[in-house]
C-alpha cells in the first residue's frame, strides 16, 4: 500500500500542506499558530498563501517561528457572499486559489481552508478536480454520536443528487471512515423516513437497491433519530437533507448548552450543583467540538482538499493539518479509486 | 366567527370528541384514563371506538365512571406494519377507521388516534376528506422552542411535494399557530441550506417567492439551526425534510439525556451536582415533552384530526382532548379556508 513514502528523512520533510491563511473568521493569526503548532508536532511542511507582506507581520507581531513554513503570494480572499463561481475567473489569485492551483499542480499535497464552502467545492471540483469517474465531491462533516464518531454525506456540497451519486459518497466514505478514523468495515446507511426498504422517495428507494447490490457494509436504511446517536458510520443522503440534518444537529447543540445555562444560573444550589458536574459538561461539550476533529475533508476530489469550521481556532487548524497528513499518508484516495472502480454499474 | 357555539349547556354538553381507544402502544388503558380525565376537566362529551366489551372492562377494572362517555364499536387495529390503504376497505372498522366516519358523518366533531401515522393520514385524506381546494394535508408537529413552541409542517406526510402544497402548509400552519398557540401574527419559515433567497432547490426557489407574494408574515428562509431555536413560529418544508428535521430534533434529545445520565451517574460529587440541577433538567424535560403539548394535528383535513404520539400515556390524551376541543371552538378550520382562499394563485 505504501506506494508514496511520506516519513521524515533526516531533516527533509517532505509533505507539504497548503493552508489557506486568510479564510475564515481568525484568520490569519490563529492559522498562523495552529500552522506552527502543527509543524511541531506532526512534522509536515506548511505553506500558507496570502498577502505575504501581511503574514511576516504576524509572525513578527505573535513572536513565532517560521521553521518549515513558506509563504505563496496570493491576493485577497473570496469572501461568502461572493459568487462561488469567481475562484474560477476574478478571484483565482485568492489566497483559497492559490492554496487550490498548488495542489493541482503537485506543489503541495493537501489543502485546507476555513473560508466560503461553496467556493471550497467549486474550486475542489473545477481546479483540484475529482477523482476520474466521481460525479460529484461530497462534503462530509466527523459527527459525534453516543459512543463514537460517524459522517455524513453529503453535508451540503449538492443539493440536488441521484442515486448513483449517493452511491458514490456511500463507497468514499466508508473508505475514509476505515482509512482514517480506523473503523473496521464500517456500517453504511441511507438516511431514510423509515427502516423499511420501500420508504422514502425515489431517490432513497432507487439507492436503496445499488447499495444492497455494493461490496460495502450496507446495513439499510437509517432514520435521524438514530443517525444522530451513532448507530451507523457513514450516513448517506442528498446535500440538501445532509445540511438540513448537520445544522439541526448544531442548531439542537446550542439549545441544550443553552438550557443547561438556564438551569445552572438559577440560585446558588444549581450553581454548587454546576460546580459538580462542570467536568463531565465540559468533557461533552468537547466531544461535541469541531475543533477537536479537525476539517470537514471534501470527498472524491484527485487530492485532499479539507474545510476547517469558519470559526476555527489554532487548535482545529491544527487538527486539520493531522488529518489531511493522514489523507495522504496513508493513500485514502487510492483506496477510493479501487472500491469505486468495484461498484460501478448495477 | 362564531358560527357554531360549544359550550356548556345546562347538563347537555355538545361538542363530541371521538378517540381511537385501541390506537398506540398503551392502549386501552391509558386512553382510557386520560378519556375520563379530559371529561372532567373540560366539559366535553367522548366517545370512545374499539371493541365495546373490552372497554367495558377496562372501565370496571380500573373502577372509572363512564359520565359522559359512550363506546362505538369497532373491530380490531390497524397495525404500524399494514398498508396504511387497508383502513380504507378491509379494515375500514377497526377503531380508528370507525373514529374516522364518526366525524365524516357529523357524529363526532373530532378525532384523536396514537395508532398508525401513515394510516391516519390515508383515512384523514380520504374518510374524512380534504378542506376544499387542499392539496394534501399536513402533519403538524408542535416542537420545543427556545422560549417558544413552534410547528413544523409538514412532518411526514407526503414525501414529495410541489411549491403550492407547501404554501397551503404555511398558511394553515399560521392560523393554527394564531388560533390555538395564541401567537399574534406568527413568523413563518421556509425551512432552507442557507438565508439568501436564491438557496436550496427547484422546490425551495418556486416557494420562496410564493410565500413573499402571499398575505402571510413570511421572513424568509430559515435554516435548520436557526429553526431549532424557535427562530420562527412555522416552520414550513417538504414531508422527506420534515420528518428527517422531526426525528434528528428527537434523537438529539436522547443524546443529551444520555450524556447527562453518563455525567450525572460518574461518582459522588456528580451525584451531589444532580441532585441540586434535576428539578432545572426535570422542567427542560418536560418542555421537550410531547405529553404536554398533546398530538400533532393533521392539518387540511375537513374536521379536526389529531395524531398522539405512539407511547402517549393518559395526560397526553387528556392533553389531545383540550386541543382537540379548542380546534372545534376556535373554528379554526373556517379561518384555515379564508386565509387560503386569499392566497391562491400567483
Amino acid at each position: 500500500m505504501n506506494e508514496t513514502d511520506f516519513t521524515l528523512t533526516k531533516g527533509k520533510r517532505i509533505m507539504k500542506i497548503a493552508i489557506d491563511a486568510f479564510g475564515g473568521d481568525n484568520a490569519p493569526d490563529e492559522v498562523v499558530k495552529g500552522a506552527v503548532d502543527a509543524v511541531k508536532e506532526y512534522g509536515v511542511d506548511i505553506v500558507l498563501t496570502g498577502d505575504t507582506k501581511k503574514l511576516d507581520e504576524c509572525f513578527e507581531r505573535l513572536g513565532l517561528s517560521k521553521d518549515h513554513i513558506t509563504f505563496e503570494q496570493a491576493d485577497g480572499v473570496i469572501e461568502i457572499e461572493d459568487n462561488p463561481k469567481m475562484i474560477l475567473k476574478e478571484k483565482k489569485n485568492c489566497s483559497m486559489g492559490v492554496a487550490m492551483q498548488m495542489v493541482a499542480d503537485g506543489r503541495a499535497d493537501a489543502m485546507i481552508s476555513a473560508g466560503s464552502t461553496a467556493a471550497l467545492v467549486m474550486g475542489g471540483t473545477l481546479i483540484v478536480k475529482r477523482i476520474k469517474g466521481v460525479k460529484r465531491p461530497s462534503l462530509t462533516p466527523v459527527m459525534p454520536g453516543l459512543n463514537n464518531m460517524y459522517i455524513l454525506l453529503d453535508g451540503g456540497a449538492n443539493v440536488d443528487c441521484r442515486p448513483d451519486m449517493l452511491r458514490q459518497f456511500a463507497v468514499m466514505g466508508s473508505v475514509y471512515m476505515n482509512k482514517i478514523m480506523g473503523v473496521d468495515n464500517p456500517k453504511v446507511g441511507l438516511l431514510n423516513v423509515g427502516a423499511e426498504e420501500e420508504k422514502g422517495r425515489e431517490l432513497e428507494q432507487e439507492t436503496y437497491a445499488l447499495l444492497k447490490n455494493s461490496t460495502l457494509n450496507f446495513t439499510g436504511n437509517v432514520e435521524a433519530r438514530n443517525a444522530a446517536l451513532g448507530e451507523v458510520d457513514v450516513v448517506v443522503t442528498d446535500g440538501f437533507t445532509g445540511n438540513i440534518y448537520l445544522k439541526t444537529v448544531e442548531g439542537m447543540g446550542k439549545f441544550m448548552k443553552a438550557s443547561l445555562k438556564k438551569i445552572f444560573f438559577r440560585n446558588l444550589g444549581t450553581k454548587i450543583g454546576a460546580m459538580f458536574t462542570m467536568k463531565g459538561i465540559k468533557e461533552i461539550s468537547k466531544q461535541m467540538d469541531y475543533r477537536e476533529t479537525g476539517g470537514s475533508p471534501l470527498l472524491g476530489t484527485a487530492k485532499p482538499v479539507l474545510k476547517a469550521h469558519g470559526s476555527s481556532d489554532a487548535l482545529a487548524f491544527k487538527n486539520a493539518v493531522r488529518q489531511a497528513k493522514d489523507f495522504v499518508e496513508r493513500n485514502v484516495i487510492a483506496e477510493m479509486e479501487k472500491v469505486l472502480s468495484e461498484n460501478t454499474e448495477g
